[in-house]
């Protein structure tokens, strides 16, 4: 499957984008209008007043997907430039291959499709369940594999998300169990899918150095300080919005101290080990979602961050090794550390908080039945607590089922020979990807170490 | 004209500096004041909106000029210092120098000056000119050089502004014509005047490494991200900032498509080059500013994003070698393919926008000729369609023209000697304006490689 | 008291980490709620209001100090991961801590406690004191150390914070006195104390590299760009806030340039000093926080802003070399330079302020005595100009003796052994805290010179 470099295709990726540019660009021609300017002065108060509280929100959020998860990916040392530009041109292409759906699903109701920024949020979140299921193949798949991967998952996270929140009346404003879960198992899928059973041995160019372990690190703190406005952009404005930044500032602030416990505590020499602050540091933000705007106590944030913490780096210390050696599973990034179990144990708090306010509220008006604070779908209003708790699960075994299935259709059809698996000398490395300046026989650059310069030279 | 380094002259630039702060200082002392407070509940709340509603924009956008840009500017492996630091000096200047500027015709028609947040956001944006047209230039002039264009280029850009917008009516709130374009010609005057015939062979310094083009694609990413506040800040309230917003996101997105595109199909083994993806990803946000918060079909922006990129590729693959090897012109940063080329297609777009527009409603109502929604100028508001598209292009021209002019005169007088421009082995070096660790004795650091550290050897 | 790497102790920081969450967890879980829903849409809109009027402030301020605090702190070269992580780790938990003790004090009053964005602004600015004091001893003290210190200082900060706003009616809305002249003077008197009259000599490991300056030029910069939300987060709505805005903007404006020219002027040779450029540009927001929302001419905020960076320049030139010899103080960063002489410059100009307020107003009505606009507490207001001069002036006193004082004891509790200051060779090194991939046999990284590497093998 794999091929020699200097016979390395690389027509495919420009033409599939061109086409699906173009093809864009026709769609949008024929379908898409903006609203109609307001006529009123309130209509023109009322648009003014949206813009000024979803945009630095909205911009908070572009700086975590471009900047922060950008600079997460690039621990790989070699692999710097494609991680942020892939990590670029995924979410720029998720995003438009998003508002095309969406607005197929519009022009079917509506004839006109009209763009608005809330929209444009919406196809951004879709985008977002791209960007985490590739951690799972970083490094190891060509860019027509990944976009081919994009192609496939947004539709299907689309109608998954439907089924779990339009249909089921799932509560999830903060996307735990509709983006990191079912983006972490569809990732995972796709992983078990396109590398079978061949065990990947440790490459030399996977290993972080010092600088390159320094980036991904300034990225985790990009996206732990925005990570509030991720889960409160789509909140009710008011009390459920406050609460939802309150809980995931908390829940984020105990998973940044008790993954230091628990790093410390599981390495045998008592040392910290980055990843584990990369990942941990962001566990509670995961788990935090689906409860943050409810009305629960701020002790379960502050559980639920802790948790998560130690759940995630537990992952990494004793179930990735595991999954690696059992099941031959590739997890280049540990996707199911900082994804997987920290949204399984989110989902579960939001079980137990259903059934604790049934329990609370027996014989109770049922407007007081529901922990949501006025951010319920109408479909979950008219339900008791337990009901809602039953849902909840549901909603968690269909995002687990639906992806890892669609992941593992999705990484079968990654494995068709034309879409250029990098050679496995060349994985983790820019320069298939990249005209590098050292190609051209300058002396190897700040990144390479003596042994690296040696590999370069035999190359 | 190009002076050894031992006797390399360093004290103009304090004195040039202290003396303007000094004069500065004068000049706020004697007229400037703060706005009287509020007498009344409701003024307190009007001011209150008017922060809420400008600040975070603003601080988006300083983040842009002095994060992002001074990022990108770092793609120089030996002169990330002298780039950070010049760009954060030359905006703090700049911005003081057009407060200055500002106030003074301010005070000729009212006395007192009265400072408020809108005039420091044009200032900013009359010092972004400045930024850009240094780009063409970096590296090969000195900080005093550097001031002293900024110096000649705020008055000059403060009367071009004035002529296009308040004399001619050009619509332009994203500042395409008015800031980008020209900034690059006024830019390239300099550089073409300052370097005259000499051609100026590759400098060892110049190639970029890797990590100093991670940095430099690090700085793109924050300017694509904040972009759009860029574009929008100025507009209207309501429904026109709101499509400004659109289409700036629509326009970026499908820059950073096409920019992948195009680089990949002229790169004739098909890799990536970064220097396109550093730029042409931006391209599309140049474009939109001068229909930005127009009334046009999406499509518009899309279709705008994908050209500029495909514009600016093509000018860094073949018309920057040409005109570096055709009239010898220098353009270290390629601000022409960045700011220059997309520029010209957004003002060429604007003006078919309202050819289109002029066509479209002939016979109807006057106030729906304008595509412009709200945003209009006073003068441009009684214009027809055909009127406005006319002022436009006269608007692009004169941008051109002056800016051209302007720049080359500049740069004339930029070759006075006590300017001190650097000894062309000390281009693109920290070492000529900053104290340097290594200087002191110790070994190279991580940027030095083996033929650099050679070098410095023999210094 | 300093022990060899092999039987470091390594189990206290989990310990005394993992108690500090529990117990948290505990007392959140008995007393702390939210506030109760919004009973009518009124309130709803109020609580919505507030969040889009506050949370924008709030996440500048989470930037500066976890990304742009953090970089400025990666200067050391091998002590990058360590900065940003204690600096991520302390505020924390002191974010933590001062919510603990502020819900202690509300409790005894009022019973429950009740969470809001406001208290938790608060507990952030009084982990600011702790991220400020490290800088004197960074590097040469371990986390258990840091975590003691945080422990200490919140408690502290509290208190000194209550007598002179709350008790003396110190106007200070940017913390220029409460929190760098506090935490300044407190981090010098910990350092003074843990080193006593050792003389540290020039570690080899403590010279920046130019990669690691240019990070923490980089993290200067993203302070300077959100410092002034940090200022205004605190003002009255309206004209103050505007002011605050305002005045901080023009006070790091003229930082900016006027360190350039102190640094070139200082320096033999007129290059520039990283460090000066570093500290100097964010002088002026130290000094203009305490008169930022008072009544003052804007050319204040330029003069203090100026003065303000000769001062840091000069002292980190003359003074802190002074202080090093004749006291044998510790100061790593230069915090004595950055937020002590600035701090003491600003506090004395509000001084100064106030004493011209009551000369000019003499006779006038007393609501226009005061210049703090609209701020004042409630202490303040009924206060002449001369008295609340003079009110300002005993505020200093006390944050500088109480701190000094507080610091001494707190860094003589730090000289317990148990506590594990790190050996004099592994000072300033990641590899006491983190798994480092190079420990693992492999090539030293992009960061390691040749005579670290020798220094690496001898271990």
């Amino acid at each position: 499957m794999a091929v020699p470099p200097s016979t390395y295709p690389r027509r495919l990726l420009p033409l599939f984008l061109g086409l699906f540019q173009g093809a864009l660009l026709l769609f949008f021609a024929l379908f898409v209008t903006y609203d109609e300017p307001s006529a009123q002065a309130e209509d023109t108060n009322l648009v003014a007043h949206k813009v000024y509280s979803t945009f630095p929100f909205f911009q908070d959020i572009q700086v975590m997907l471009v900047v922060g998860l950008g600079l997460l990916l690039t621990f790989l040392p070699r692999y710097g430039f494609s991680a942020l530009t892939h990590n670029f041109l995924l979410l720029n292409f998720s995003m438009q291959w998003a508002l095309v759906l969406q607005g197929l699903l519009q022009h079917l109701h509506h004839g006109q499709i009209h763009l608005d920024l809330h929209k444009l949020l919406i196809s951004e979140f879709a985008a977002v369940t791209v960007l985490i299921s590739v951690g799972a193949i970083l490094g190891r798949a060509s860019p027509c594999q990944l976009l081919l991967m994009a192609t496939c998952e947004i539709p299907i996270y689309l109608a998954s998300e439907w089924v779990i929140v339009t249909r089921l009346g799932v509560l999830d404003v903060g996307g735990t169990i509709t983006i990191h879960i079912f983006s972490c198992y569809f990732g995972l899928g796709v992983s078990k899918a396109l590398f079978r059973a061949t065990k990947q041995p440790l490459h030399p160019k996977e290993t972080p150095t010092p600088s390159s372990d320094l980036m991904s690190l300034v990225g985790t703190l990009i996206l732990w300080v925005f990570w509030p406005s991720f889960v409160a952009v789509l909140c009710q404005p008011g009390d459920a919005q406050h609460r939802a930044i309150l809980n995931t500032l908390l829940a984020m602030s105990a998973s940044a101290i008790t993954t230091v416990v628990a790093s410390s505590l599981l390495e045998r020499d008592g040392k910290l080990s980055l990843g584990h602050v990369q990942n941990g540091s962001l566990a509670g933000g995961v788990a935090i979602g689906v409860v943050a705007d409810m009305a629960v106590p701020p002790v379960t944030a502050l559980a639920l961050g802790s948790l998560s913490a130690v759940v995630c780096v537990l992952g990494f210390r004793f179930l990735s090794p595991l999954l690696g050696r059992k099941l031959t599973l590739l997890d280049q990034c540990g996707i199911h550390n900082l994804h997987g179990l920290p949204g399984i144990l989110g989902a579960a708090a939001s079980v137990l908080a259903f059934l604790v306010a049934s329990k609370d509220t027996a014989g109770s008006q049922p407007s007081q039945v529901s922990p949501a604070g006025g951010n319920a779908s109408e479909v979950a209003e008219g339900r008791g607590g337990g009901g809602q708790a039953l849902c909840q699960a549901a909603g968690l075994a269909v995002a687990i089922g639906a992806s890892l299935l669609a992941g593992l259709l999705t990484g079968t059809a990654l494995r068709l020979p034309c879409l250029a698996r990098p050679p496995e000398r060349l994985c983790f490395d820019d320069s298939l990807y990249f005209k590098i300046q050292q190609d051209q026989g300058e002396s190897p650059g700040p990144d390479g170490s003596a042994e690296e310069g040696a590999l370069a030279l035999k190359e």
